[in-house]
C-alpha cells in the first residue's frame, strides 16, 4: 500500500521565544541546525521511505507561505490550511480525508515538524515496521520512546509485553503527564514508554475511528472533502473547520480505541520542547557553554547563549539561557524556561503584541 | 582670591562598558541622569561659586570635541588636552601652569568629572571652607568623606582631630585601599575618611610642591607654560607631556607634602564607580529592580536592567546587571562587575576592538 507522510506543522512555537514569534514559529527556523529549517529536517528525513509528492503539511493560512518557500518541491495541493488550530484531531482527520480522496487509502505516517532524530536508519527501520503492523487490519500505530529519566513533562504510553504484533505491543493504556513519583515508578517498571506524538495508521483506519469516536467531527470532514476541487472549497473548509471543537487525538481517539499498537523507537529522540535541548542537540564547550552567535564570556558556565549581530558578554553567570532576536533578547534561568508563557502573557496584557 | 575649578575629564570609563567606550566615556554620557551628561553635571553644580569662564577642563585630544559638544559656554582655551594619559599630578600639574599663566595665581578646586553629589548647597558650602584653608598659607586640601561601610575599594585619609584649620583637620596620612578587616578596623576607629579625589589648593602652591617633590615634572610644565601662545604650543605639550612619567597625586604629593588637611563632606558622594551604582542613584522598584528602556520581567529580583531599543525580557533573574548598547551587550552577576577589565582584555586578545 502506498507510505504518505502528515506533518503537522501548524504549532506557535511559544517556547522558543524570543525568536519563535506567532508569525514565524520554530518549525520554519534554523533552530538546531544552522542552515535547515525544523521542517525541512523533518521532510528530508523520510525522502528514503517516501516520495515528495506523498507529503502532506498541514498548517494554517498565515504560514503557509513558509511551507511553500522551504519546501519547493512538494505539491501545492498537498499543504493543507487550517482556517484555525482545533487540536489534533480535526487536523489529523483533515490529512486524512485529503488522503483518502487522492489515493482512496494509504499508509499515513504522522508526524510533528519540530522534532530532532539522531539515528535516522533506525527512525526509517521503525517507521516501515509500524507501516507494516498499521496496513495488517486496523491497528493504530504509535512511536514510544524508552524513558532514560522520570520526565515528568510527557504522556506515556504503558504497553503489554505478552501481545504483540510485528515489532509492536499492544498498549494498554495512555497516562497523562505524571508528577515526579509516578515517572520514577514508570521508570522502574519498564513498562511504560513517553508518548512523541508520532502514529502510523491508514487513512481508512483512522477515519473510521473519527467517526466511531468523533462522529460530529467526521461529519464536517465529509463535507469539506466534497467541496475539494469546488469553488466553495475555501468557503466550506473556513467554516465547517472554525466550527469544529478543539480535541486532541490522544484524547479523543487513541484513549478510546482498540487495536492500538505501539513500536518502541531507539533513534535518539527529542522533540526540542525548550531551549534547554539546544544542549543536549549542540556541543557544550570545556565549561559546559553552548556559544553561539557573537559572544564573549568569563567565569560563565552551563549556559546556553543564542546570540546574533550584537555582542553578547557574560561575567559570572551560571545556569542562564540567553537569546537574542532582532527587537527583543531573552535571559532566563535554566529552571525557568516554563515561564515564558508568563512573561508573553505579560506582553499581551501590555498590548506589546509587536514582541509576540 | 579668583575662585577656578579644574574638572579632570580624561578616564576612559572601562568599568561602565558597554555603554562607555573608549572612544565616548562615561563622563560624557547621560549614565544618571537622562538627559545632562556627567560632566555637564559636574560643571552645574559648581557654577553658583565660580563663574563658567573660569572652569578648566583637562581632557585628551579625542575627547576634547565632546567637552566643546557639551560645555558650549567654556572659552575654548579653557579646555587643555593631554597628549597621553599620565595620571593625575602631570593632569593637575598642566591645570596649575595654564591657571598661573592666565591669572598669576588662584585657588583650584579640582575636580573628577563623574561623580555625583546629593546635597549641592552642602558640597558648594564645603568646596567654600576648603576654599578659605587653601587660601590661608600653602595648605593642600583634600575633601574626606565619612565612611558608612568597610569599603575596600577606596583609599582612606587619617586625620588628626586634635589638630584643625578652619572646617578643616590636618592629615596623619593617606592610606592605600585596605582589606576588610582593616576597613572594618578603620569604621570602627572614627578618624577615617574616604579619599574623594577632590583637592582644594592655590595654583602656586601645588605647582610649589611639584617643584619639590616631582621635579621633572616641574621643569616640563615650565616648558609647555612658556610655550603657550607660540606657534610651539602644540609641538611642546606633545613632546615635553609624553615624556613624563606617570604619578598620581596622592602618591607623588599628598603622601610627602606636610600642611595637608581634609574637609570632611556629608553631601551624599557617589563617585559612580560601577553600574552597581546605578541602583543607589535610581528609584528601585517593588522586586528591588531598577529597569530603564524596553523591559518586561517575571520572577526577577534585584536587578539592574539598563534596556535600549531593544526589549530585554527577563526571567527568574536575581543580582544581575544587564546593559543593552547598540552593538554590544552585558549580562554580568552583581558581584562581579570588576570583572569587566577581564572580558574587556578578552576582547582585547581576541582583536575585537571595535567593543572596547
Amino acid at each position: 500500500m502506498k507510505k504518505t507522510v502528515l506533518i503537522m506543522a501548524g504549532g506557535r512555537g511559544e517556547r522558543f521565544w524570543p525568536r519563535s514569534r506567532n508569525n514565524l514559529p520554530k518549525q520554519f527556523l534554523p533552530i538546531v541546525d544552522e542552515h535547515k529549517t525544523m521542517l525541512q529536517m523533518t521532510v528530508e528525513r523520510v525522502l528514503p521511505i517516501v516520495d515528495i509528492e506523498d507529503i502532506f503539511v498541514v498548517t494554517n493560512r498565515e504560514y503557509s507561505k513558509y511551507v511553500f518557500e522551504q519546501l519547493p518541491d512538494i505539491p501545492k495541493e498537498n499543504v493543507l490550511c487550517e482556517p484555525i488550530g482545533r487540536n489534533t484531531a480535526p487536523c489529523i482527520g483533515l490529512g486524512a480525508a485529503h488522503i483518502r480522496k487522492k489515493y482512496g487509502d494509504a499508509v499515513m505516517i504522522v508526524l510533528p515538524a519540530d522534532h530532532m532524530i539522531k539515528h535516522r536508519s533506525i527512525f526509517l527501520n521503525t517507521l516501515s515496521e509500524a507501516a507494516k503492523v498499521a496496513e495488517e487490519g486496523e491497528n493504530l500505530v504509535t512511536i514510544g520512546i524508552a524513558p532514560d529519566y522520570p520526565e515528568t513533562g510527557y504522556g506515556y504510553i504503558k504497553y503489554m509485553p505478552g501481545k504483540t504484533e510485528g515489532l509492536a505491543y499492544a498498549v494498554e493504556c495512555f497516562v497523562e503527564k505524571p508528577d515526579l513519583e509516578t515517572a520514577k515508578r514508570y521508570l522502574y517498571e519498564g513498562l511504560y514508554l513517553w508518548n512523541s506524538g508520532m502514529f502510523i495508521w491508514k487513512a481508512s483506519t483512522i477515519l473510521g475511528c473519527i467517526q466511531s469516536f468523533l462522529p460530529d467531527i467526521y461529519e464536517g470532514l465529509e463535507q469539506i472533502s466534497a467541496a475539494v476541487g469546488t469553488p466553495e472549497q475555501d468557503e466550506v473548509l473556513k467554516t465547517v473547520f472554525t466550527g469544529f471543537r478543539s480535541v486532541s487525538v490522544d484524547y479523543g481517539i487513541m484513549e478510546k480505541a482498540s487495536d492500538i499498537y505501539v513500536i518502541s523507537g531507539a533513534f535518539g529522540w527529542d522533540d526540542i520542547g525548550s531551549w534547554l535541548a539546544i544542549e543536549r542537540m549542540k556541543q557544550t564547550n570545556e565549561f559546559g557553554n553552548v556559544l553561539s552567535g557573537k559572544t564573549a564570556a568569563v567565569n560563565t558556565k552551563n549556559c546556553i547563549i543564542e546570540g546574533k549581530d550584537k555582542l553578547i558578554a557574560c561575567i559570572g553567570l551560571e545556569d542562564l539561557v540567553v537569546v537574542d532576536s532582532d527587537d527583543a533578547l531573552l535571559i532566563c534561568k535554566k529552571d525557568s524556561t516554563g515561564d515564558i508563557k508568563k512573561l508573553l502573557e505579560l506582553l499581551r496584557i501590555g498590548n506589546q503584541t509587536q514582541y509576540l
